[in-house]
């Protein structure tokens, strides 16, 4: 990338996952994706006494579970990029104290799964570290109390709103071994369309991910008939709606290969109105479904488009509107990646 | 870097820090560094509502402060890197609104300057990005009452506390121009002494520094006398007595050229205690005297070590202790980083 109108970056050293893990809710635990999760938790406190502490597990399970699928020793692990909802981050940083490993903190609201990739795999590409962590989570129980009202209210959810996924996913990104490639990455800008409704994210979140879509298939020169799957991180279904309405005002014509991890985590019978949200959606739907679907050839090529809504409580409470965000990795299959290769290099001997 | 033992990484391709700006609350504008500073606020809400607000005008400020010095066009930066003490990092993701470029939100508390700088310079020295704005702010107003207590309680501060420093710095980095050069990053790791007041940000991130320079020192096969100044974020006078010890008692004597920007913002009559801290602090004084005195000659080689303190209010509330970090970056003038590749090339000649 040379031009400064361009936002995406490509990665030739093809920083490949290597290892990954999911570890999800009960409620999770029931839903569409039951049978890809790695660990489904009986309980929303695991075994804490609170329930960011039960968060804070969460991801040093899933942290520990990706080191041992991606088999290596947790002594070879070189970073930790993490981030999640709660103030400060503290999931990440208090999760960070249980390894022996640097730490980059990181925040991205709902993107930071697609965050930590991007940045992961340009650390990797360029050759700085071997084996670098890459995770992110989200509590209903500590988000809702924390963003909206406290859970014993009870009160009533309007028809937009969505459920904030219990779950946490870890990458392991690696310059060796096997597994699915990173092969670019799209930065995402910061947008707002003006919504200031707390119960409305996909609406928020909409605009940002129609901007970083937008931005890739004009760097890249592609459209979205070239992936495999286009998956959105949490937009749900309001949000999904009103992202292929915007994709369709700028040309881009969003197919039957477009989906949304907060559509596809719940099944139907399950009271989640609009659906799925928080950092552990798209963090526990691609660390489980999409990643074991690359691995088995289902899928060639997927572009993850982790989406955020930027607020606090306090901006919230002042009146201020809501920011969106998203920021795009593309994973290919190791498969797909070399088979590419191998047609560049035909195509310059036929050349020649 | 390729043994995991490692921390550091290095910049073969010097990414340069070709502009960089502060701005100051009144308080800072009164202290020590009040020549240095590229611009003092009259008063704290800076034509604001909010204390929040305010603190999102300063990013701005500093941003395209930064931006101006650098002799670049806003559409020629291509990455913001920012994060922040609010929750949420509202300050960084609403400032980032307004500028036209895509945003990568950290969250390091009070090390973010360093965090910033680090994964910048990774981007930057890569060839991922040309221009890459790195910024971070903090403000008494709204700091002290998110993390402590409201302000209208007017409390009485323990003899251990510091005062959340006022204030917002940008660097500008690049791969094109002049400026003092980054030559390496030492990204540190999360510890935890069992603090629990957060009246004592000091003593809780000593043990940080401490891990993050013995990393340093042992990695890059320095020692404390090989820079002109080593300069921590924000331990103020306790928390810099700790370090000292911390590293006395690993074998590495802190000298005259160790400094803390906790301990040299505000001057002696200033009723600050322990000194300066957030993230303002070290991003104001790093933006403003010590980049300043790198340029004019007067400082060769710069070991900055911002530090962080990684809380939030719920956590401190639930009893957890308070964990601590520090990156670091070196910095270079670039007639040293040239004098130093001159050195070596004329060893290699030598040799033949």
């Amino acid at each position: 990338m040379s031009d400064s109108k361009y936002q995406t970056i490509y990665f030739k050293n093809k920083p490949k996952i290597i290892g990954f893990y999911s570890i999800v809710g009960p409620k999770e635990g029931k839903g569409s994706l039951k049978e890809y999760f790695d660990y489904i938790m009986k309980d929303d406190l695991f075994g804490e006494k609170t329930y960011e502490k039960a968060e804070r597990k969460m991801v040093e399970q899933a942290v520990m579970g990706a080191v041992y699928n991606a088999n290596i020793t947790p002594k070879e692990l070189q970073l930790f990029l993490s981030g999640d909802l709660l103030n400060q981050i503290v999931t990440s940083s208090f999760a960070a104290r249980s390894f022996d490993v640097p730490y980059v903190g990181l925040f991205g609201a709902c993107s930071t799964m697609a965050e930590s990739l991007a940045v992961g795999a340009s650390l990797v590409n360029a050759g700085y570290f071997n084996n670098v962590a890459c995770s992110t989570a989200s509590h209903f129980s500590t988000a809702e109390r924390q963003f909206r009202y406290p859970l014993e209210l009870g009160n009533q959810r309007p028809p937009t709103s969505q459920w904030t996924v219990t779950g946490a996913g870890c990458c392991i990104l690696s310059n060796k071994g096997d597994g699915p490639v990173i092969t670019s990455a799209t930065f995402g800008k910061v947008t707002d369309f003006g919504i200031n409704d707390v119960n409305n994210m996909g609406s928020v979140m909409a605009p940002g991910a129609a901007s970083t879509l937008i931005a890739h298939f004009n760097d890249t020169n592609t459209t979205p008939d070239d992936y495999d799957l286009i998956v959105t991180g949490d937009l749900g279904k309001l949000g999904s709606e009103i992202l292929i309405d915007l994709m369709e005002d700028h040309g881009f014509k969003m197919g039957v290969n477009y989906n949304d991890c907060g559509q596809i985590i719940y099944n139907g019978k399950q009271s989640v109105l609009m659906g799925g949200s928080g950092c552990g959606c798209s963090a526990t739907v691609l660390n489980s479904y999409i990643l074991k679907k690359i691995k088995n050839g289902e899928y060639k090529k997927v572009l993850f488009v982790a989406t955020g809504a930027l607020l606090s409580a306090t901006s919230t409470q002042q009146g201020d509107t809501i920011p969106g965000i998203a920021h795009a990795v593309v994973i290919e299959s190791q498969e797909n990646f070399d088979n590419s290769k191998k047609n560049v290099k035909s195509k310059k001997r036929s050349k020649k």
